[in-house]
């Protein structure tokens, strides 16, 4: 198997880190001047090594292997979250970068075909999985006239600014490949847990969202009494409290849930909440789970308005996702490489944050790969991961694609 | 006893609603242009009663009877909540303006001095109570230093905008005043409920609040497994459920509490609040059991500290306002000319509401009246009251002057 080289890897992931550096984190939203900045850094990269590379018109770096197909596309995305921690996204661009220069330097892989990828925009900053929806033709052309971030930039005005108005936008050419890969550290604690190296995930999971509103009556908080108060802040309170107990019930292990924003209206020490609305989200790989759960935040919101005196309404978020299943030849393939690099040291499981792959594999057969992140944490500057994990990763989806390459031309 | 002008005190008040008219409603926040028009428009209606009248340097209009004391002051407030009824302090400007004239056209009473008044902000725009706090010199010059309104002007720049840096500020003069009259609408439901005219305040409920802040751990929503998280929007929501519980036990018949606002930090769909906030506000006429409130605050904050994991603090709201009574000699007129008017149709109650007289009455005998609000609704476009209850809380507060300034005479 051709060996990766851990120095260049290692190094090209810390010039990655310099794009934006912020403390120990990274700030490089996507499309941003030091996004783009990154983004024209990789395509020298890849350059350099022989490939051919550019920036589409929607801000994917495409990177493309002079060998012919069948090919691997391996990448991620390297635009960051707001206050992003320095491996979410880049490792898996610089791990495409790393296997598609190491295959072709090698005698025994150097017919192979791997383009590493950089999609833009997974997290979302205009509009998430925004460069893989483009890629696979997916996008839809409302939700992109309405994109912005949360300063009010359009995604058009970005685009603009970054000089891609009038750049093609690049489509899978569904023909030429076979597959696509992609590593992403953990961002749970799962594998550091259980004292493992590699995750070979299984699914993606689904995530459903819905926005709870509760009409009350706003009034003032001296003179109305308890007992003629429609209080749309005590309902909200009342709400989250008792959906959790519901949610405990019917939770599997790996089930989440998390009420991210919650808000009084008009939000004035001595005025009662006429208006309060909360968001809730979950996320399960078990769509009928997500239904149930579902059920159980509308049923609450009838029991109360029932009760009263405040009525509550559920109402689902858009873009709701459901589960993605990951191919499984090439999970298989993937085990079988990390089997023979970390002998017992890794499992299969679920991500339970999304990705790309969400998207592609409507279209491509897709795998993934994790590695284990310190402490768990990730969307925050102290996400980080152990370069002697980020070493073994990255052979290990080597391995793999060499494996996945081979057997295609064998096959 | 001297009849008011039930025409001219309807159309006063329909004149000073048209400043800032909004709907049902009107918006006339303290010292902005819409105010000061109407504040000039007072002046010049007390001047044509031949009263003295002129701005203050902090925005009050102060009236002047052309007689020697022994005077009463009579008003409220013209300003208004950010989204105002057209009756709250606009009521007893319009009655001292009415009880001030109607004295000097009547031949037994032309003797007697009501001097009329509108104390600026007493809504709090800039800072609660600004004008009766300056009228009695106690005024803290850091606070006024440190008030904005909720755009960010500061209250200097407010003054600066209405003309008024240059221009003195009236203080109280001591000597010349019996007391202070306010009438104001209920803005509860208690007279309606009981089919009463008139409500003679006993005192006003003191004001208690405070700040709950929950420190946990930001983290992604979908990768954090929940035995792991250290969420403060679901600490802030049990905190509220359960302080709920704990009032209820401790409250008395009219105690009142609010949580008014509530914030999940950084508030995105798919992150784990890591820090939350809550402003909890309650009220009672009795200091003590306020006192047993707060305390039950802080010992359920300390106890989900000590369960864990996520650490709850209670901090003190500046300006706890202690329960104020009313003058007893006062009320006791306001009384008899209640029972004479509208006998067996009024009640004494406490004030669940703030009102200058919470400043005034350290320094001045204070007595307030109440008249009902429909449906108790206030701080709200749809207050309202009848008119025929806005004309016989007039005579009634007007008969309670005549023998007070006539009583004192007589002493």
């Amino acid at each position: 198997m051709a060996r990766i080289n851990p120095d260049r890897l290692l190094a090209d992931l810390d010039q990655l880190r310099t794009f934006g550096a912020t403390g120990t984190g990274v700030v490089r939203p996507s499309l941003s001047p030091i996004d783009m900045e990154a983004r024209r850094w990789l395509v020298s990269r890849m350059r350099e090594t022989g490939l051919e590379a550019h920036i589409d018109g929607v801000g994917n770096v495409i990177g493309r292997s002079p060998n012919p197909g069948p090919a691997l596309a391996i990448g991620s995305h390297s635009d960051t979250q707001p206050r992003g921690g320095w491996l979410d996204g880049a490792l898996g661009v610089i791990y495409g970068l790393e296997i598609a220069r190491t295959l072709l330097e090698n005698q025994v892989t150097a017919h192979l075909a791997v383009d590493p990828v950089s999609w833009v925009d997974e997290e979302g900053t205009f509009l998430s999985c925004l460069g893989s929806r483009s890629w696979c033709d997916v996008l839809d052309p409302q939700a992109e006239a309405a994109a912005k971030n949360t300063d009010g930039v359009s995604l058009q005005e970005a685009l603009a600014t970054a000089g891609l108005s009038d750049v093609p936008r690049e489509r899978l050419a569904s023909d030429r490949y076979l597959g696509y890969l992609e590593a992403h550290i953990e961002q749970g604690p799962y594998l550091e847990q259980e004292g493992l190296e590699i995750g070979v995930v299984t699914s993606i999971v689904g995530i459903r969202g819905c926005t709870v509103t509760f009409e009350g009556e706003q009034n003032h908080a001296g003179t109305t009494p308890m007992d003629r108060r429609k209080d749309a802040g005590v309902a909200l309170f009342e709400y989250a409290f008792r959906i959790r107990e519901r949610f405990q019930q019917l939770a599997g292990e790996r089930t989440v849930w998390t009420i991210g924003r919650a808000s009084l209206d008009p939000g004035a020490p001595s005025i009662i909440p006429g208006r309060a609305e909360m968001l809730l989200q979950f996320r399960d790989a078990d769509d009928d789970r997500l239904g149930r759960m579902e059920q159980a935040a509308d049923a609450l919101a009838a029991e109360m308005t029932a009760q009263g005196p405040v009525e509550v309404r559920v109402e689902r978020a858009r873009g709701a996702i459901t589960a993605t299943v990951m191919d499984a030849h090439m999970q298989q393939v993937i085990a079988d490489a990390a089997e023979h690099l970390v002998p017992g040291r890794w499992m299969r499981m679920p991500s339970a944050a999304g990705h790309d792959p969400m998207v592609i594999s409507h279209h491509l057969p897709c795998a993934m790969l994790f590695i284990p992140s310190i402490g768990g944490i990730s969307h925050d500057f102290a996400e980080d991961s152990r370069r002697g994990d980020i070493v073994v990763g990255c052979q290990v989806l080597a391995d793999a694609a060499e494996a996945i390459l081979l057997g295609a031309a064998a096959g």
